[in-house]
C-alpha cells in the first residue's frame, strides 16, 4: 500500500458546510490523512475549529501555511481550498508557488483572468489542480459520458440541464445565514451568484457527459429577491457547433426544489436522463423504445465500476461522488510525486481547465444578459 | 334529461387518429349523438369512413354539409373540425355562417389574421366556439389552476413548460406516414410545425394554470431532420409583466420521449409540477417543505371534481380529459340553445380566444426566431 | 358496420358507482346502445334513475324485464348485472333462462354452489357470460400475460399480489355510505367482505397473468373495524403445483392506499411488476439486468394492441380497461348471434368459469381461516 | 475533541464485501482508527490483506489477537466481527472475555442458545455489543420510528415488510463465488440461509420502526435452486399482540430485484412506506389524504437530524447508514470508557438484544415451517 497523502485545508472552519464535506470525502477511500489547516481567516475561529476536529497543525494565515508546509519534510502533499470564491485564486497561487498540489472548490475564481492565470501557473509548475465539480464523481454520470462517447445516443441534438434549489427564495442572507451571506455578496462570491454557485455545476455536467461545449449562448440573469445585489436565477439557450441546441437554467428561488441537478441529452438514436437527487439510476431510452433504468453497481462499464464501492441496490450518494474526486486526485498526485504517468482511470477528474471553462461560461452569460440576451460566443 | 346534442364532424376519416379520439370523447359523457359528417375531402374515402362507423348522414363536401344541416329540422347542433390546420378557418367559417356551434382542433388556424377573423365571427354570431386544448380537461390541471388562483403558490416567479416527443426524429413523412406528412407540410399545417402542433399546447397549458400570458419572448425554431420544410423543435425564453421568467420548449425529435407535456410553476410560497403522462397526480411542494402528491379523485376542489368520473385510484386518462371538453361544450351549447346562461363550471372550456392567443404566440416566436432570438412583444 | 348491440342493466340506479361505470364502458367503443333497465329494486328510484339518463324502457322488476325483453323483436341482446352480490345469481339465472347474454360484476355469486349452477346453465344455453374482472382489460396486463406465456420470465417461482384500499378504515357503513353499507353486510355481499370485493380481483389478476392457479392456500381473514360483521382484510400464502410460492393480501383498512392493485411475478429469467394505479407502464427486469419500463402503446404485442385506443404517452385508464371487456363481450355476442366463431382476440374476456374460480378461492380462504390458517386445497 | 477509538477487525480480508464496508463506515465520521486485525482464518491471506490496506497489527488468529490487544496499553477499544456467521459467537466471546467492546455483523449467531449466551456475557461484562442492522442507521428509518412513537399513524394495524434480491437465483455458489459459497453452506451460515441473511434485516426493520414484535408466526421456507442445502426464500404471516397483522417475505431468487428492503406500516390514521434503495425519501399518507414525500435533510425531527450529514437534496446512502451505527457505537464506547452515561441520541443503536430477537425469529420460522406452517409463538 502506498502511504496516505498528507492533506491540508484552507477555509472550512466551524459552520462551513463544504469544509466538512471535503474532509469526509477525503477519508472515505483512505488515501489522505488530514494534517494541517488554516481553517478560517479569523485566527481564533481557525484555532477552535482545528482543535474541535483534532487537527495536528493549525495556521492563522494561508500564506504562512503554504511556506511552512513546503519547508517541512512531512509537509502536506496537497491543499484543499474551500474558502469563499474571492480567495480561491490568491490561496491557490500561494500553494502552487510553494509546489503543493491543489484541490479547489468551484467556481475556480471570480474572473476569467484570474482563472487563466491559475491554469498557466499550474501548467508551469506541473502540479495537479483538481476542481471539485462534485457531480462528475457519480458512477452513473461517468457511465452516461461513456455511453455518449460510444455512440449509444447517436449524434447529440438536444441538451437540457437544470439546477434548481429553493433555499434563497427569501432574503435569508440578512438573517445571519453565513452560507447565504457570502454567496450573495459580490465582494466574496464574485459577479455571479446563482450562476457561479450552481449554474457552473450544470454547465460542467452537460459538458462532461456530452463531451461538447456550446459555442454560443443567449442568456438572462435575474434577481427575484429584492435588494439582493447578485443574480438568484439564470436561464440560457445554447448553440453547439454541430447544430445541437440546448437549454440551461439554474435557480435558487425555485420553491419546493432541494438540489435538483438534472440532465437530459437527446441524440439521433436515444435519449438519457439523470437526476443527482437519485444518483443510483440513469435512464436511457432508445428512439421509439422502452426506457431502461440502469442502476449503479449492476449494469455498468469500467468508468462507472472505477467509481463504485458497494453492490447494486446499496445506494451510494453525494459523499461518495465527492470521495471519487479525492480518490482520482490521489492517484494523480501519487503519480506526480513518483514521476509516473497518472493512471488512465483517474483522467476523468475535473481540473483547472474545467474551472476556466466554467469562468468562460459565466463571462459569456453575463455579457449576453447585459446585451438583452443577444447571442454571444463562449470562447 | 336534456336531449343529446346532434354532432357532426369534418375530417376524421379512416386512418385519422384525432377524428376517432373526438368521437370517443363525445360519447363518454353521453351528451352527443354523432349523426353527420364530411369525413374526408376525398368523396370515396368520406363515404367508406361514414359507412364503417355507421354514420347516418355523410357528405362529400363541408360547405354542402353546413347548408344542408342548417336547413334540417333535426340538423346538427355542433360540428367538430378535425381536418389538417389549413382548412380550419374555411370550415369553421362555413358552419358559423350557418349558425352551427363549432368545436375545433388546435392550432385554430394557419395565421393570426385568420384566427382573429374567426373570433370576430363567432362573437357576432353568438355561437359557442371551443378549441380543443385537450390537456386543460384534466381534473388536476384544473386543480392546479385553482391552487394558483387561490394563492397557494404565492406570486409566480418561474414558469417552465415542455412538450417532448420523438416520433418525428426521422423523416417518416417520406415513408407514407399520413399523420407525419401533413403535419410537416407547410401548405397543410401552416408555417409552424412542432411549434404549432405541440408548442401551442405547452403555451396554453402554462397560461391556463398560471392565469398569466407572457409579454415578451426570445425564441429559436430549429429543424433537425434534413430537408424537412418546417420546424421540428422550438425553444423559448419568456418574460411576464410581473417580472416572472419562463422557459418553453417543444420537440418532436427528443429521442425516447413519448408525449411528455410537463409543467412546473414556482411561486414565492410553493412550486407545482404536472406531467400529462401520469395525469392522476399533481405535485405541490411548499418552500422548504415536503412534497405533496395530490391524486385525482381524492383531495380536490370543485374544479377538479367537476371533471372527475371515477374515484381515486381508478386512473382516468387522455380520453376522459378530451371528454371533459365535450361535456363543457355541451353545457355551453345547451345554454345557448335555451338562451340560458352557461353554467359556471363549464367556463374553463378553452375557446376561440385561446385559439387566437396560441396564434399570437406562434407569430411572436417566428418573428423572434427570424430576428436571431431578439425579444419581441407577444401582443 | 355491424349494428350496435342492445344492452339492458339490472341495478346501477342513482348513486351507484359501478352502474355508471358500466354504462360509460359500454359507450366508449360504440358497440352497444343502452335501451332497457331495472335500475333499482325500489320502483320509484328505478323510474327516476331511468329518466335521469334518458333510458328508453324502464322496469320495476328484473324478472319482468327478462321476460318482456325476450319477447320483443327489438329486445336486449345482453344484460349488465350490477346489483349487490346476493342478487347476481338470481338475476343472471332469469336472463339466461330468457336466452339473453350476461355481463356480470364480480364476485359472481355469494356461494360456490350458486356459481357452479350459473356456469352449468350458461353452458347449457350456449350464452356468453362475461364476468367483469376489470383489470384484465388493461393492455399491459394482457401484455404481461403474453410475456409469461412466451417464456420471457422463465419458470415462475414467486407470485406476489396485493390490493390495498383505505376507504373502509372507519365504520362509514354506519354513516349512510350506501356503497359501504351493502359491501359490509353479509346478507347482501355474501360471506366475504374485502375478500370478495377486492381479494377476488387480486386472485384473478395473478391467475390471468401467470396462467397458473394455486393448488393450496393458508389464509387468515381479519376484521379491524369494531362490530363490522365481515372481513376487511385478508392475507394468504399460496402454493402452486409447480413448486412456486405466492403471497396475496387485500385490505380495505390500509390507511393511505387508494386502489392499489399491484402484481409482481418472478421467474427463473426475469421479474415483472404492474400497478393498476399507473396502468400505462409495465416493468420487466431480467435477472441481474436493468429494468425496462414498457409503456402502453409503444412496445407491445398483439394482445396489448388489441386493447389499445390511443398512442403511447396518451394515458388510458380504468374506463378504457372496462370498455375493453365490453368490446370483447360484444365480439363474442355478435359471433353467438351470427353463429360464428368468436374472434380469437376476444378470448381473453373473463367469463363465468373465472367467476367460479374466484368463488373457489373465497371458499378455500374462508375454510383455511376457520382452520387457523391450515393449508387447504383450492379445488 | 475526544481521541479516536482504536478498532480491530476479525474477518474482512481481500474479496470480502462486508469487511471493506465496515472500514469505510468506521472512517466516515472519524471516530475510529483501524489498527489491528485477524482478517482471515488463512494466515497468508490475513497477512496479505493487512498489508494491502496498511494495517498496523496483523494477527493470524482471533484468540491471539484478543489476548494480545487486551494486554497492550494502546490495544483496541473495540472489535468489528465480519466473519461468516458460524464464527460470530466464538469470536465475540473471546473479545468480550478480553474486555473489548464488540461490533458484530448479523445474524448474531447460528443458534438461539449461542445468542443468548452472548447477551448474558455482554451484560455481565458491561460491554457495548452492537449488532449491525445497517438499515436502522438511515435517518428516515429513524424518523419513521419517531413518527410511529408520536402517534402519527394511530394504532398500527398492518405491517408489511419484504427484502428481495436476485443474486442467488442460480447456483453461483458452485461457480467460485465466495460470498455465495459460505452464505449457502449451513456449516458456515447456520441453519437459515436467506432467512438469516436478509430475513433478519426485514424482521428487525419492522420491529425498529413499529416498536412492536410479533407474538406468533406462520411461515414457510423454500429452496428454489436445486441441491442448495439451505433456504433461498421465506414467507411468513405475523400476528401481533394488539391484533395487528403482518406479512414478511425475503427472497434471494426474486429475479430483477437488487436489494429491495421495503417496509410499509398502516395505522388507524396514516400509512408509511420506505424503500432502502432510495433512502432519501419516506412516504407518509394520511387516511383519505394526499401522500407526503418526506426527504432526508429537509423536514425531520431530532432522530433523523442526528443521523444526517449533508443537506436535503444531497443524497446519503448505505455507507452513511452504516457509518451511523459506528458513530453511535463510538458514543456508547466513549461513555463506557469514561464511565459516563451514553448520550441519549445513541440509544437507537441496535445491540445484542436485537441480535437475539433476530435469532428468536429464525427459530420460530424454522419451527413453523417444519410444522407445515402452523402458528407458533415467537417468544
Amino acid at each position: 500500500m502506498r502511504r496516505r497523502l498528507r492533506l491540508g485545508m484552507v477555509g472550512g472552519g466551524e459552520g462551513a458546510f463544504i469544509g466538512a464535506v471535503h474532509r469526509i470525502a477525503a477519508r472515505i477511500d483512505d488515501r489522505f490523512e488530514f494534517v494541517a489547516g488554516a481553517l478560517s481567516s479569523d485566527p481564533e475561529r481557525a484555532m477552535a475549529s482545528a482543535a474541535s476536529i483534532g487537527l495536528a497543525r493549525s495556521y492563522a494565515d494561508f500564506r504562512e501555511m503554504a511556506s511552512m508546509e513546503a519547508a517541512r519534510e512531512d509537509g502536506i502533499d496537497a491543499v484543499a481550498i474551500v474558502t469563499p470564491n474571492h480567495l480561491h485564486a490568491r490561496v491557490a497561487t500561494a500553494f502552487l508557488e510553494a509546489g503543493i498540489h491543489v484541490i479547489c472548490d468551484k467556481p475556480l475564481a471570480v474572473s476569467l483572468d484570474e482563472g487563466e492565470a491559475l491554469a498557466r501557473l499550474a501548467r508551469e509548475k506541473g502540479l495537479v489542480f483538481a476542481v471539485t465539480y462534485t457531480y462528475t464523481g457519480y458512477p452513473l454520470v461517468r457511465h452516461a459520458r461513456a455511453l455518449v462517447q460510444q455512440g449509444a445516443l447517436g449524434d447529440v441534438r438536444l441538451v437540457n440541464v437544470e439546477y434548481a434549489q429553493d433555499w434563497l427564495s427569501q432574503p435569508i442572507e440578512r438573517e445571519s445565514n453565513r452560507q447565504a451571506a457570502w454567496r450573495t455578496d459580490p465582494a466574496l462570491a464574485g459577479p455571479a451568484g446563482c450562476l457561479g454557485d450552481i449554474g457552473t455545476h450544470a454547465y460542467q455536467l452537460a459538458e462532461f457527459v456530452t463531451g461538447m461545449r456550446p459555442s454560443e449562448v443567449s442568456a438572462e440573469v435575474s434577481t427575484f429577491v429584492e435588494n439582493r445585489p447578485i443574480d438568484d436565477h439564470v436561464q440560457a439557450m445554447l448553440r453547439y457547433a454541430n447544430g445541437a441546441r440546448g437549454l440551461l437554467w439554474a435557480s435558487q428561488v425555485a420553491a419546493g426544489e432541494e438540489n435538483a441537478l438534472r440532465l437530459r441529452v437527446y441524440g439521433t438514436k436515444a435519449g438519457l436522463s439523470f437526476d443527482q437527487q437519485n444518483p443510483n439510476e440513469l435512464w436511457v431510452t432508445p428512439l421509439g423504445g422502452a426506457a431502461e433504468r440502469i442502476t449503479r453497481g449492476r449494469v455498468q462499464g469500467t468508468e462507472a465500476l472505477h467509481a463504485t464501492r458497494v453492490p447494486a441496490g446499496h445506494p451510494e450518494g453525494y459523499l461518495e461522488a465527492f470521495a471519487q474526486l479525492y480518490a482520482d486526485a490521489a492517484a494523480q498526485i501519487d503519480a506526480a510525486i513518483n514521476a509516473d504517468e497518472a493512471p488512465a482511470e483517474s483522467a476523468l477528474l475535473t481540473n483547472v481547465e474545467d474551472g476556466v471553462a466554467g469562468l468562460r461560461f459565466i463571462d459569456a452569460v453575463l455579457r449576453s444578459s447585459r446585451g438583452n440576451g443577444e447571442w454571444v460566443a463562449i470562447e
